[in-house]
């Protein structure tokens, strides 16, 4: 390489970010080199100080810039429903969506015998606690519909069996699908939960 | 978006990134303020750096960072080979072949009537003049096998023609080509361009 070391580290790091490779990484320096002062310098700003501010909110593990969130610390949003993701990005879309006006708590991942991460590595003590404490009436698990998360979904719903109303996200055909490219078990599971029109 | 201003403005700015789009963009942020000791900070401060120092080369337009770059002060790289690209990343490109022992000339872009890119827009005249004083014996076209690359190759072989040897990249079959997946085009120069064997 005929770049020098600061530049060629640069493209080495951002090339470990999830979505850019080596030469997409190359292709963003090179972009973000031409417009240094327009781009390179207020995303450093920026990064800077995300980094200095961003935290996990102590009671949900939503990410904002205080020890406590948003959506936690809003009245509005202590309607009694508490949804459960196991992702910040979940969470992130559920809020686009706009559906939801409750509270949030985000897991940090699934319980997975493989990788050795039971319910003390997520933050489910955490759920009971607040289910127990926060005047909970429902809890919703919006876990993704893998095998992992509907593992954590069960195992999570056991553990509040009788104190809250549990629901789950409806599964069936999403909106804009076509039947022809779904797979067999969505279609079996909006054919068990079909609707009298 | 439940996360707060700078979260959101950092999410918007990447996704402004060549190659990232805004549901990427989120997922590099959120894998950045989580290990933000470790990420967030050093890619900030490094893009700090680069931003201070980054500088096209005034000689041939490579990206480095002093005012002439390393491979054209480098007098081992004086052999009278000149190497014309349209891109610092073709010329990054050329460099991780190694098989190029001679300096190069970065243009820029192409010539184009549609966008009125001409010869003053791109580093043609500075091309012309160091053919003239770097002692230059031959120039080679490594320009892209496009309609503006190709046009771009003739206009600076006209301008050039008889003050130096001018040569361009072989076209043909790719290492590792297959050829039912190669276009017409590739196929028919292959053949036209065929060596004993």
């Amino acid at each position: 390489m005929s770049s020098t070391r600061d530049i060629d580290a640069l493209i080495e790091m951002m090339a470990k970010l999830p979505g850019l490779g080596p030469r997409s990484a190359r292709r963003a320096v090179l972009h973000l080199i031409r417009k240094r002062a327009l781009l390179l310098t207020p995303l450093a700003d920026l990064m800077q100080t995300v980094a200095a501010t961003a935290r996990e909110c102590l009671n949900c593990g939503n990410v904002g810039t205080s020890d406590i969130c948003d959506i936690c610390t809003s009245e509005k949003r202590a309607n009694g429903e508490l949804c459960v993701v196991e992702d910040v990005a979940d969470l992130w879309a559920m809020e686009r969506s706009s559906v939801f006006k409750g509270r949030y708590h985000v897991l940090g991942g699934t319980l997975s015998a493989l990788d050795a991460i039971g319910p003390q590595e997520l933050r489910i003590p955490r759920l009971i606690d607040r289910v127990a404490t926060e005047g909970i009436t429902e809890v919703i698990l919006a876990l993704n519909a893998t095998i992992d998360g509907q593992t954590t979904a069960h195992y999570i719903a056991d553990q509040l069996d009788g104190q809250v109303r549990l629901t789950s996200l409806a599964q069936g055909v999403p909106i804009g699908g076509e039947l022809d490219y779904l797979d067999d078990g969505t279609i079996s599971a909006a054919m068990r939960a079909r609707k009298s029109v």
